[in-house]
């Protein structure tokens, strides 16, 4: 059987499945044989060992991962929770379900908030399966543990669910919802796990199930056969050689040099970008600086962090983007209106110009950090600091935020292409921007007005599509016309046959989750610019995403045997 | 002093200024003096008054304010407010604040269910507002009345306060808030009533301001010379004139046709229409079909209401678009998913994809109604039907409709342009569809991803900007090469110089609310094709749609004085 759905990178894997188990049944609404005191302290017992575990589990899986775990350590025993549960037991509730309830009722009230708290419902939702099942006495549901590699099942991975993930066993993905931008496309990029998203018929897949899944075709094939199963090992080993093949600068076939970059969300990951062969970063976002504040850091805070991560990157190039919040992200400090469409909303530039001090507190900070580095460092060691303003809309935009950035003494600034109007009029905004980086996870999202966290939409999320690509098109002529660079630091760059196609169509750097520098590199080293453009019109002339990507693997494939 | 805002439509008016009130304070929570039953016995009394007041206002009124009064009038008798009104005067709460803290509650339910019902929320304010009022012995606060003429001045207009308004006397309207898209301005076009909106300062004006209101240059003088009151009063004049010419097809100054059609919700509305010379329906919305409804109506019931409206324009053309839910207009027999950003969720052809029954059910009806229309009709008396979806992507979702319109016997299947996908793909979406219909709203609300219902992203919700209308020219460029129309739709089209500019861009027809028909076919008798292309090329050229707007209107005079 051939199962189908979109492939997230190039991996290839063979193994056996196992499932994501489904959640507990809804604890029935009966009235407890138990008296409330018993069964509070039942309830006791069962926060205190859930508690516990969260926190070893936090322990050992460290980093970002601990502070989830740690996080919902906390909630297990928050006292409003724990008031709450009690008093539902006094109405003689069991055990069980006054704890269903009481943790129903409490991620209604974060939904409610929506955005970043809304998102912490499913972290609730998994404490409240954990409460529950240490009351029944069964295993918790939760990620499946094996002492084998696997292939994980499931209807759709949330945040918390990855962060539980023993990563060393996973060697596939497979879930039936999520499209190419979803979280578990994320992870899988940035952890570099053969993964498809969207797959129908996945949850029909019984654990332990022999299966072929192969990202770069979008398929998984159960019952394969052996020399299936053999192809597949070549392909995989070839995969292996890739990856460990010499961290060369990132260059087409004829020559022509396509800077590969990182993106990174703090400092931290500075050691693996440049092990994999970072030749600088392509967008550092800033704001893990903002995120957990009540007000915008001081200019000192943000110079420390800024000048760690500068020094990092010594005699290389440094794109820094500036605060981008609202939408998913929203900070009380800079915009705390409701808003019906937060992605259509006071986001990005938009938010700063509403709150301009921020943004003259981060350009200075940026133009500090980068005097402070490079005032002591040898020529050859001077970081190149490019800084860019997210969701600029048109050359209006543009000139509010270059002006500012040149004010603060800031060399190079350009702007980031995501709302469409940008690539509509790129030429106007050349004419002021040093560079334009193009976001193509927003950018998608407007051309194809398709939230791309939204599930019902998702075959409208693809870079690929042609409407999309043709933007990108006019961004490549625009920059080729000014003599300006054009990045791409969005999804679509990690994937390797897109990042060609882009390349052919003017975009001059890529910048990506480090994990997917190996494959993009060897990508690009087997395509000739005029090669590269040839795939650039196949895909701007296909008709929908899909034939896009057809068209351009085929045409790539016969360019190979030619 | 000169006020600045966004004008709405060329409108101009001299008149004395009236403020609409700003609401009651909320009343403080202390403890009642009086009994909670002698306090119940008031609020009683209170709500009987404001019920029958609402009622007989609402009969006065007639037609859809009515219907809007009438459900005030139900909100005013709720048995679920008045019980919880009930219970927290039990608790000693004044009477006025008991009443104030029921209908907020009520209002934060609707404002958490959101869409349709979120929208609801003023209403109720409205209500509230009216029987605090009633206990205090206080004027309620609402729209203003007065025995002569006069400009309102308001924060923003909701739809309930213009329901109320006595439109007969107000001849302009300034607002602090809202965009060239907001209810204010959609009222404004649809009953020919000069406004400006987003007019900072507009608070300031004290009630008998005497002022110059002049949409077409979005300014408000107050203060005026008599000289600047003289020519204004020539200016509405000629403005009479134009309103008052005969009624000959839509035309270039050089003969070049462009029909001018109707934009119309129900078939109620196709009297005026024709009365204002509307050449057909460009835009026949069928969602009135739906709104209200629990179930898809019957193909017998629909098929009744399209005969209906294709009567009423025997020998014309009628463009009837499919039903257009999601969004702003969830329905919960096909949408019922919250959606975290429903402009950019399952709306338009999205929903119907997903119950295609509904779809394939409203092609059967329109068929049968062109059928059993046409077939009892003389030549010259046949109705054109042309039909077309909402929110359509690229040429798989025309592909999708196209097919779909045939098989039902649709002879003539096009599709809106609203998502900017739509116009990059335009030669693609023209090899199936047979005409394309743009709407501008929502194009210009993706193309900038700016909501077109938020205050703070007003500035970013304009169609004059020059990304849109590229957009435009890629539309009319398309169907020039494919040899089909190309037709407008939104709001743009009802502004004269917009749709001189828009012709200029390629498109062939414009669709607007009757009452703008005359203002734009006697702007387009002004101008040859070779001076509105001129026109579109400078607006296209221009940096933002300010300067877009300026540029064309400098070039016209210069034109016209030529």
């Amino acid at each position: 059987m051939l199962l189908h759905g979109v492939g997230v990178g190039r991996g290839l894997s063979v193994g056996s499945t196992l499932r994501m188990p489904e959640p507990l049944p809804e604890p029935a609404d009966e009235i407890s044989q138990a008296s409330p005191a018993e069964e509070f302290a039942r309830v006791k017992a069962a926060l205190a060992h859930v508690a516990a575990d969260l926190e070893a589990r936090g322990e050992k899986a460290g980093g970002e991962a601990q502070d989830v775990l740690g996080a919902q350590a906390l909630m297990a025993q928050d006292p409003t929770l724990v008031d709450d549960i009690e008093e539902r037991l006094a109405n003689h509730k069991s055990a069980d379900r006054a704890v269903f309830e009481a943790f129903a009722n409490f991620r209604d009230l974060l939904l409610q908030m929506g955005g970043y708290m809304a998102e912490r419902a499913t972290d609730l939702d998994d404490v409240s399966q954990r409460i529950i099942a240490s009351l029944r006495g069964v295993a918790a549901p939760g990620v499946p543990e094996s002492d084998t590699p696997f292939i994980l099942v499931a209807h759709d991975l949330a945040p918390a669910d990855t962060a539980l993930l023993d990563l060393a066993k996973v060697i596939g993905l497979i879930t039936r919802e999520g499209g190419p931008t979803s979280h578990t496309a994320i992870l899988a990029r940035s952890k570099s796990i053969p993964a498809i998203v969207g797959v129908e018929g996945a949850e029909g897949l019984p654990d332990g199930t022999l299966v072929i899944l192969d990202a770069g075709a979008g398929t998984v094939r159960t019952a394969p056969s052996t020399s299936e199963i053999e192809q597949a090992n070549i392909r995989i080993a070839e995969r292996l050689a890739v990856a460990s093949a010499p961290l060369t600068p990132g260059a087409l076939a004829d020559g022509t040099l396509v800077p590969l970059l990182a993106n990174l969300g703090s400092a931290d990951g500075a050691e693996e970008a440049l092990a994999a062969g970072a030749e600088g970063v392509g967008l550092f976002r800033t704001e893990f600086l903002f995120l957990d504040a009540t007000e915008a850091p001081s200019v000192e805070t943000q110079l420390r962090e800024y000048e760690r991560m500068l020094r990092a990157f010594a005699g290389k190039k440094v794109v820094v983007r500036v605060l981008d919040a609202g939408a998913d992200k929203p900070l009380s400090f800079l915009n705390d209106e409701k808003e019906e469409n937060p992605a259509l909303g006071l986001r990005g530039i938009r938010a700063l110009r509403a709150s301009e001090q921020i943004l003259t507190d981060q350009l200075a900070a940026l133009a500090l950090a980068e005097s402070a580095v490079n005032d002591s460092a040898s020529p050859g060691e001077r970081v190149e600091l490019w800084v860019m303003a997210p969701m600029i809309a048109d050359s209006d935009d543009t000139e509010y935020f270059v002006s500012l950035a040149r004010e603060a003494g800031i060399r190079v600034a350009g702007v980031m292409a995501e709302v469409p109007s940008s690539a509509l009029v790129a030429d106007q905004i050349f004419e002021t921007a040093d560079f334009v980086s193009i976001g193509t996870n927003d950018l998608t999202q407007y051309t194809l007005a398709a939230d791309r966290l939204l599930g019902s939409v998702a075959n409208l999320q693809d870079p690929w599509h042609p409407a999309v690509l043709r933007l990108v098109g006019m961004l490549g002529r625009a920059g080729r016309n000014a003599g300006k660079p054009v990045g791409v630091c969005g999804e679509a760059a990690a994937d390797p046959a897109l990042a060609v196609v882009l390349v052919g169509l003017g975009v001059t750097t890529l910048s990506m989750t480090p994990a997917a520098l190996a494959d993009v590199r060897a990508e690009l080293a087997r395509h000739t610019l005029a090669e590269a453009q040839e795939l650039a019109r196949a895909a701007i002339a296909a008709t929908s995403a899909e034939r896009a990507r057809t068209a351009v693997l085929r045409l790539s494939a016969a360019n190979a045997v030619g």
